[in-house]
């Protein structure tokens, strides 16, 4: 565990809440990680918004050049060019580093993600790049997986209920997700369920069965695929390696 | 295994080649299993289409009555109202019964599906049935799965070169499904990947590790679902059962 000097703690803008702020120290800090040339996938919600914008600051300001972004969803794309990040399509190559939140950090940096909605290409993405860079603030970490955050499960549309049905079978409940007078539809077209975890799981087991499901697309479950995690609190940023 | 008397064979329609006749003639069969106030998932495909109009034709006749389709594609669910069927979509309901056709049918009643495209909506549908009916033509039968068709796995289309390239670890090969000048987009919005079979394997382990690969939303096994088949070759139609 490294710690960040604390004076550059964004903090000092006094308007921002303090969990923004947070959030934001946290993404500047992965943004160091950026150099020129590099492929990088762009995250999805709200601390990964915070870096696509540190991300175009550096390109406009020429500190880096010739960065390409690859995003994990709609609205990053659109917030990506608006900050004049040029986005290429997901294609077969590595990604040199991925930039992205989490719902959920254990100490092995297995991740729940999926609160945004994005997790199927999130993890479609964030799979080829070398590194994987979590930025979260303090609240997201957590001793076991579930503690606090339901596991977002992507389920197809059609017959959803009887998917749902079938995936309370394998965790204690859940609910779909549903903001509004509809269900919350990703950028795939398909549901989110948020499912419960049990007290006593193992994740890659529960993650199997999960996938195993007829019906579910994908999980929200990142397992052994972050290679570091910086955590901003109010004392600075902790940089957690597995 | 029992037989159908050869003399209901609609072969005599002499204008219908001769592996359309046996298609129809297995549907016909299996359509005598259907009774009034039945919910029936209706399959997908060149043999389902004739059970589907047989159910119409039977409804129409005012053989049965009270008969309620639950279509497993866009175009089923289309010549289903065309014949009368009417057509409600799926809930967490049991189905009476499902009909449906198969590319392979082994000896257990294991099954590869999804030629026809409509593999997930036909899984999430026949799962639910309380019998589900396989009809086809005596082709389809093989000693085991693979033998003359690849395995349909349906894939997400954001990043589905990468999710080939993770599929080619697990599978010998296979190409992406693609009819035309742009690939095969499903009833889901996704794209086929048909996978080569390798020589040896167990198909509920290869279908763990395909439904387990990132990206993958279903694939085309259908395995310890059927019921009972009817199959039908030039000497009658044969009642296959696990």
């Amino acid at each position: 565990m490294r710690w960040w000097p604390a004076s550059r703690r964004t903090g000092r803008r006094g308007a921002m809440p303090e969990l923004e702020a947070l959030k934001k120290e946290a993404a500047l800090r992965a943004v160091t990680l950026v150099e020129s040339g590099m492929r990088v996938g762009l995250g999805t919600g709200s601390t990964a918004k915070y870096a696509i914008e540190a991300i175009g600051e550096r390109l406009a300001s020429g500190d880096v050049r010739n960065v390409v972004g690859v995003a994990t969803s709609d609205v990053s794309e659109a917030l990506a060019r608006e900050v004049g990040i040029p986005v290429e399509p997901l294609d077969p190559r590595p990604l040199d580093i991925a930039i992205d939140g989490a719902d959920e950090i254990d100490p092995e940096l297995n991740l729940i993600k999926g609160l945004g909605g994005a997790l199927l290409r999130e993890k479609l993405t964030e799979v080829q790049a070398r590194r994987l860079v979590i930025i979260a603030d303090h609240t997201k970490v957590v001793a076991r997986l579930g503690e606090k955050a339901p596991v977002p499960v992507e389920i197809a549309r059609f017959g959803f209920l009887s998917t749902i049905e079938r995936l309370r079978e394998v965790v204690p409940g859940g609910r779909l997700r549903q903001p509004g007078a509809q269900p919350y539809v990703t950028d795939n077209g398909n549901y989110i369920y948020d499912a419960q975890l049990p007290a006593q799981f193992g994740p890659a087991e529960l993650e199997r069965q999960l996938k195993g499901t007829l019906g579910v697309v994908e999980t929200g479950f990142f397992l052994g695929m972050a290679e570091v995690a910086f955590v901003a609190a109010p004392e600075g940023v902790r940089e957690l390696r597995r």
